[in-house]
């Protein structure tokens, strides 16, 4: 993936990706953008699945759409794979509504490791809250060849 | 609750709340222990379900473990309902084996916000090795009466 | 403070707080911008008392001065005393040069906490280099009676 | 370095380190403990110098306290120069009191990355308290030869 790479083709690298984990398949996350600069957007329908005790989206919810804007960001300017380190999420508000949406972006890119930054907005009827927002640090995976995301 | 409660009935408030977490029950996840001192453990079977895309178990359930070992803990020594503000995670390698094990632990308890921990650790083929550690800051709900957790 | 404090009086302010910090004074830093939304601006002259041993600014330096950013963006917003939960920094860059300046803005207000973001960017022969990204959770004091940050 | 050299040598390469940080200097920190298993330990003296406007230390020198044990912590185990990637604090109680005291430790060293903590104690009156509470991520410089922290 070069700076010729058009948004097109890294939306669908991301889905393809996307459509390989179990994980976001169980949680029904789509990807609803993904940009060359690492700009990025997936959307999780809430569901009661995504419940805890108190009728609002569980924080390890939040959690994973939060890593998933984080790490795609990465994966995204790298063009190869990667993992998470580490990150960090502030939880700002409860969670109720129709819809979760992750909007990851990079922060910094370095030669081995980049900082990335997402947040997440619930929509409730038609409108949209930052709900959280997280910050991590994400590492080019060293066996990489730069062989795709 | 108070100093007086018994182990065995702070075990079963805990299964009583998780059971009400329709997230919790979609990844199976079982309480295995909890002292009224706030130490509690969780116990997740490693299942396809939870895999992302090169065959280890999604960070996002790594992340959802900790906020739950994270959470239960305060949730347990302030014996009412509480909820979390933000935490942070560190990966420390990846996640392949049977089960995922959350042990979360009080760090320091304030009058109306805990600071706690949660190592999460990997069994594989009868050994256990720590996977990922966190730390996160719960508040004590201000509407709470102290009605239990 | 309310919405009529102008821009002027809001600086003022944190400066007159500042000035009452001797670690402040001992790092000699500048506040050289506040506005009423809690956008706020840090200046620390880096000279060899803020060094570590490789001829870079100490990670300390740094910390003080996301802190700083951090803090008073919450201050100024809820102008009453307010004091740091948690923050979170990644290092971005060895910072070498001949400024630090801090710039702290607010990301969520709540009622009784706010999350709040401060970017650090070195000034080396003109130019500005982000090196370092912060965010954090500070509390209105509870004894606040509003009167003044 | 290696599992022969004594606790005495790695506590004497430590303050060598440290003797060579101005900041360091300038906030009198002393390097008390050094183990070669990561174990180690700080102590600052409290004076005015080091308060904010409320008469407690600022902030920024637990950051600074914390940054240190942490980063020394993984610097005793690797042996080798390192540089810090990111860490994460919790303050749980206003400092007052005589000492700073920060003791760091190591809970997993990677090839090239090691996670720490660092527990931050204040001596007041010859009693400790826990007043704060850091995790962080601490990176083997790649240029480093293994040539001694």
């Amino acid at each position: 993936m070069n700076h010729a790479v058009s948004n097109e083709e890294v939306l669908k690298r991301v889905r393809g990706i996307l459509s390989r984990q179990p994980f976001s398949a169980l949680l029904k996350t789509e990807a609803t953008q993904a940009l060359a600069d690492g700009t990025c957007e997936f959307r999780i329908s809430i569901d009661n699945n995504l419940m805890q005790h108190m009728n609002m989206v569980h924080g390890g919810v939040l959690g994973y759409a939060a890593d998933t804007g984080l790490t795609f960001a990465a994966g995204i300017v790298y063009a190869a794979p990667v993992i998470t380190s580490e990150f960090k999420i502030n939880f700002l508000r409860p969670v109720v509504g129709q819809a979760l949406i992750a909007r990851g972006s990079v922060v910094y890119k370095g030669r081995s490791q980049a900082v990335t930054r997402c947040d997440l907005f619930v929509e409730k009827d038609g409108e949209e809250k930052l709900c959280a927002t997280a910050q991590g640090t994400i590492v080019l995976l060293p066996e990489s060849g730069g062989a795709g995301a």
